[in-house]
């Protein structure tokens, strides 16, 4: 027994490793690995060059490399399928799950994939990973596995054993057992304590528990996610459009999903384009992240063009100019609070439609409350504080308080909008919507500006 | 057989409802929400009156009423049990799993909780429920369930599935069974496949699977989480300090604390502080916001300050005012661009320690590459699209440029500083920092203008 044994992944080990793998030292890699976790093992391998770790896959039993190969990095597992010749790659494809086979084989490119999928002999395991390969990756039929249990409704507790006894090598972890008609459409599903608390000679038909859910193949992963998230669900059939059951997707599935949804929508507020690893190189996180500074730049430049055009009142008034970056930033911190709160409601539980005046009714009095105390701070300070001129100090006030309402409308408005057009409403806390919010708040500055100080 | 089945939750249905229910139409109620799921009921009766909520849940079967409870959202949870008898919230307790009884009188005032247990008659869930009360709400110990599988490795298969028999009605679901000694400390697990394979004769200690995790009572729910993701477990036994068996959390709760501490990560992005959900009150709203905002705001002023102080220069070169929004904005993109792929890699896999200056590193070289590219695009647009004297021109870039390299430095340098002390990391990309970020910026901007123009 283990309590959490965490695999001290030192400094020093990783530099034994790699001085042993040069010398080929089999009997210490494998004696040091044996018991390791196979996550575990995958971080290492992350961490070695791409022949160093491929020389520990090929040391390694072949089944345990075939685990290992799924829980690498994306970055090292790509790399180090270009080093390896596709009937290897086949060999591991054929002792992993066919979803996880699905996946490996994605990576490459058609033409590739044809030569990979020639290379597999297991024609059970082949036509399974054919079948994932159709599926969109992030559908339900992209992320289900194929193994799975299937009882017949005619048939009785103990020929459902003996189908268990058949496949317990084949799948690996299950808590219910699918129940299907002579057309192996899905009826239900019987638990596995049912199973072990009915009799013998008890028809599965009688102990079928048939109001369960299921999901269409095409369904989008994160709606599945949330489907079971919101009832609880630990696994969930998936159906074919004429209700034949075709896989099965399980909680620990689902877990990645909702932490991937989750990267997206911090990426997309931070303004990162794909999926951006640490570990990726230089110029792939340069190039991610540029196309997002460089609508700002783009903003900010029109923002000058903007701030030109009031260049007369400026030189009257040369105090306007240091409250522009205050002006500018408190519209983007309220733009991106406003839509945040929108962004997690609309991922969570049903949203009423009927409700969206009511939700613009509420964001328009939190910002008219926080506008207000902003504004009076602002004009105190200013006024006060600073020895400006009190019209002066009315004027930041004032412009403050209408930024505050125009960039919560904005960040209100912006992710319904996005979100309606189905795309991911994160965006509208990100770089675009900042911006925007910056030439609107700069605008209003110097529109009340203008007003108030009869410029 | 059911796929998917949405409760079409419409707004003739709500109307039609919160009519019969204040012409006390029990009949009309029932029926409509028969088959309905609780998920779904639960949704339904967060968009009424509390009082047309408290009517429907006092209608329905205790135990559905019990089920309703927990999945109603927070804040109308919390508004409802200000109008029980604290002898109807205890009825109601009995009848929930101990971990979703704990949450209930967690929400209560030291007293009031006192008089809600004192109501509690069920012995066993009472001292299940209290034992979970002395945990930390967002440990081990206090996301676990006490209902859960215990069979003596000295059992045989007949032994535990009587045992099984006895808890079925307890215990909803479940995947292995954890064998115990005679002191109950945990020793390994057995899986229903296993059970159901073995024939009845066979002893526990044959079949036990001892390589497996368990983890103590205190660790922290995102450690749990980080956990259970890595190695793939359905679920995991939670031990005290002696190794005794106290609980389990299965990967369903974990599914929860994934999506919880990716929207507290968001939240801290945003600047909104607690759990704030668009349906709580306008002043909560606004009190979770005005600090953020004020943080901004404060910075602004100290910006307005620091401008002053340049404004001899300014009245000079009036142009140097129309380029502040671009500078600024910049420099918090550039900012919350590097915090956030920090944050993500600190939240992932091992990070080596040792790779720090490696990431420092890189991170310098993608600035440096962002940079240049921006500085040079900006150089271009101010003195060749706008018309500016050159020298101005490459005043901006070379601001921008520097703007650039100093955001992206702090960007990866707070979050691990907050990681470090044990302060969540994602706070980096908010207010603060781009608050903090901001004001470097314009003193680096003024900064270099003076030097450059000889102002």
């Amino acid at each position: 027994m283990e309590q959490i044994k965490k695999f001290e992944l030192s400094k020093d080990y990783l530099e034994r490793l790699e001085l042993e793998i040069v010398q080929e030292n089999a009997a210490f890699i494998l004696a040091s690995l044996e018991g390791v976790n196979v996550a575990d093992i995958a971080a290492i391998l992350d961490e070695l060059e791409i022949s160093d770790a491929l020389y520990v896959l090929r040391l390694v039993d072949k089944q345990l490399a075939a685990d290992i190969l799924i829980e690498l990095y994306e970055s090292t597992l790509v790399k180090l399928l270009q080093e390896v010749e596709t009937t290897e790659i086949a060999n591991w494809i054929v002792l992993m799950d066919s979803d996880d086979g699905a996946d490996i084989i994605s990576f490459f490119s058609e033409k590739e994939r044809e030569e990979v999928i020639a290379e597999i002999d297991d024609r059970v395991k082949l036509e399974q990973i054919l079948e994932l390969l159709r599926y969109e990756e992030d559908t339900a039929g992209g992320i289900m596995a194929k193994e799975f249990i299937r009882a017949n409704k005619n048939w009785n507790v103990v020929q459902t054993i003996n189908e268990i006894r058949r496949q317990a090598e084949n799948v690996d972890k299950f808590y219910s057992i699918y129940v299907v008609n002579n057309k192996f459409q899905l009826l239900g599903r019987v638990s596995l304590k049912k199973i072990i608390l009915a009799s013998s000679d008890t028809l599965i038909a009688d102990i079928l528990e048939e109001d369960i859910f299921s999901v269409p193949v095409h369904m989008e992963q994160g709606e599945v996610a949330t489907l079971m998230r919101k009832y609880d669900l630990e696994s969930v059939p998936v159906v074919n459009a004429k209700n034949k059951l075709v896989g099965r997707i399980t909680v620990d599935d689902i877990l990645d999903v909702v932490q991937e949804e989750a990267e997206e929508d911090i990426q997309a507020m931070a303004g990162v384009s794909a999926d951006i690893e640490e570990s990726d190189s230089v110029f792939t996180i340069s190039k991610a992240r540029l196309p997002w500074l460089l609508i700002g730049v783009i903003g900010g430049l029109m923002g000058a063009k903007l701030i030109g055009f009031f260049e007369g009142g400026l030189s009257k008034y040369l105090a306007l100019a240091s409250f522009i970056p205050l002006v500018a930033a408190t519209g983007g911190n309220v733009g991106i609070q406003a839509s945040s709160l929108i962004v997690q409601s609309l991922a969570s539980k049903s949203a009423f439609d009927d409700t969206l005046w009511q939700r613009f009714f509420k964001g328009f009095l939190v910002a008219l409350l926080n506008g207000f105390v902003l504004g009076i701070f602002v004009f105190l300070v200013v006024a006060y504080v600073y020895g400006f001129e009190p019209v002066f100090g009315i004027t930041v006030g004032v412009a403050l308080f209408c930024v505050v309402l125009l960039s919560s409308f904005m960040g209100t408005v912006t992710p319904l909008v996005l979100h309606h057009y189905g795309i991911n409403p994160a965006i509208a806390s990100g770089p675009f919507i900042t911006t925007t919010n910056d030439l609107l708040g700069l605008a209003v500055y110097f529109g009340v500006a203008m007003l108030l100080l009869n410029l």
